[in-house]
């Protein structure tokens, strides 16, 4: 495998811990990084260690709608119009590692290095539905080439992305969309399990998630969640204050069951061609108060063979896997099969299960 | 996806169910396919019922090295120096169709049309460690490019494909080796269990197989398992009779477990970085006097998070998918993947692991 370089937009729970996951990974080398506040380049590589440290409790799970989420800072409310960001020194956000500087566009400061960066990794919350397109958008406009990741959740932006896939082409750009663990782990999983079928009709995934220590990381996470409460939308829950998240939380003492989720595994799915998104059910059950998953995350694939069974495959993650593990891990190796794709010149929206064999 | 065309030598139980579960396949067009004794080849694709109906029976358990082999007859003992063909008139083999005609060079009547055909599915049975690598050196030498791809288990296979990688290279060959059930399917699901890892501890695949109803038609797959016990070898089971194998299998019940068994899982994991060989291990039941599952089929990656959790994920088989579908189902799969490859110009040889988003 040739070396690549990535970069990372955020630097909350999803970047810092793609940048940890990293340091295990031959061949992969974080070059860049930036939140709302500043930015990071350095073509040798960071110190890894240090801009960890220094971003500890970088997180911010507050919508911002300025260009980068900064996914820096704990504890704001809305009201507040800034979002709390711990404090180093003077600094606040990635500007807190000595390898970072403060900037006014810190993307620009990303597609500006454009050339030196194989890859970059949106961690970004995406409240709003056009927030990940409208920052591919600016990739598109600076001339960038190369791969762009996310690790989105949401069925609907998977459209707006193949809106831009022409755009995508022409920039040279390969988009992998979806890529964490669900969708990404598991839709890759079900995708491979199809593979005893000619055809799929149905595709389950079932996960828990056990947050207590991870919660403070993962406030982001847990509003996206609620948003696919049946009381919730993506607005309602962005309008949320982190009070009236912990009030949600506490009425279900820690404990949130979530059933036909907005998932973007269905389409991701579907344009793979292995079943109608219709097919595709997500759920799951969230549990803030325990580490321990209150189930085990599970992809059920029912499907007939040629010689007429119907049967189902499975495909189980292990109780001890964090999510954190679930989504990092698998969001590098689709950044690294699509850097292959985007050197073999294969250009335009991907997701996780069209990187699969074929169905 | 675009239309792909594709050969297939051999017209046995693995090439025979290729074809089946082909016509489930939208934009995969088999439009060749060999044996021993003659060639069928039709660009407008074939009428595959008939020719299946005309080759039912097509089996022979008995190895040759006379160039292909023929997968046509049964119930031949070696000394019969030829193996008995199902007999359609006055032709033997693939030639009972009609759409076949007999050849005194079937698999250069396959690279004389080579220029019309994206892949090549070698679906031989491969008792002399290098039969498949012999195979794939007239393809070389006969100008072909495009894919080819074996359902092979042997380790040692694959380092002798590897030996001809620049060969590949250069006649524009994608060599997707060891893309059936196990290795196939499984390897590629145990490198996607993987991704919650940085360190793969162990892999064991165990796996299950009801070839009662089936038996007739997988009588090479059957004497290819015996070899894999510790009182066999290649050698001594290729010299076994028809006679001798039911004889083995009588001494079992018709039940047979086999543990450590050389299957390439082991070497195609680690050239894809997940884990060393050493730490891969493949074993199962086969149960030849019942169509049910002896054992679930179950592929247990266990390793090391990033957070330092160690934990086990999972893929289990369904118990009603046959052997058939397993097989088949991926290795068309992972011919497609490889198309997709070859036509971005990537060649050379790849195992299915390496088909799967990068560790």
């Amino acid at each position: 495998m040739d070396e690549i370089t990535f970069a990372v937009l955020g630097t909350g729970g999803i970047g810092r811990r793609a940048l940890e996951v990293s340091q295990h990974k031959d061949h992969l080398t974080p070059v860049a990084a930036c939140d709302r506040h500043g930015t990071a380049i350095d073509f040798d590589g960071f110190d890894v260690d240090e801009l960890l440290a220094a971003t500890e409790g970088n997180i911010d799970s507050e919508p911002r709608d300025d260009g980068v989420a900064t996914d820096g800072g704990t504890g704001a409310t809305p009201a507040d119009g800034e979002g709390g960001v711990k404090q180093h020194g003077e600094d606040r956000g990635v500007v807190a590692s000595e390898q970072a500087r403060s900037s006014a566009d810190p993307i620009q400061d990303i597609i500006d290095h454009g050339d030196g960066i194989d890859a970059v990794l949106l961690a970004l919350p995406n409240y709003e539905h056009d927030f990940i397109p409208r920052t591919a958008d600016r990739f598109v406009e600076g001339g960038y080439s190369g791969v762009m990741i996310d690790v989105l959740k949401r069925s609907r932006v998977i459209d707006m992305l193949d809106d831009r896939s022409d755009a995508f082409e022409d920039a040279g750009i390969t988009f992998v969309c979806g890529a964490g663990a669900t969708p990404g782990l598991l839709t890759g999983a079900a995708a491979l399990a199809a593979q005893s079928f000619v055809e799929v009709e149905s595709v389950d995934i079932w996960w828990g998630v056990g947050l207590k220590s991870g919660y403070e990381d993962n406030r982001g996470t847990v509003r996206e969640d609620i948003a696919h409460l049946p009381e919730y939308d993506i607005e309602t829950a962005r309008d949320l204050s982190e009070a009236e998240i912990e009030a949600i939380i506490d009425d279900h003492d820690g404990v949130i069951e979530f059933e036909d989720m907005e998932h973007a595994d269905d389409v991701l799915l579907e344009r793979a061609g292995i079943c109608a998104a219709e097919d595709v059910s997500v759920g799951g059950i969230l549990d803030v108060h325990s580490d321990e998953k209150p189930t085990t995350t599970t992809v059920s694939v029912t499907g007939r063979t040629f010689d007429g069974e119907t049967a189902t495959n499975t495909f189980q993650l292990g109780d001890e896997t964090s999510m954190e593990a679930n989504v990092n891990g698998p969001a590098l190796g689709y950044l690294r099969a699509g850097v292959r794709r985007n050197r073999a010149g294969e250009y335009g929206v991907v997701g996780p299960a069209e990187l699969m064999p074929g169905f």
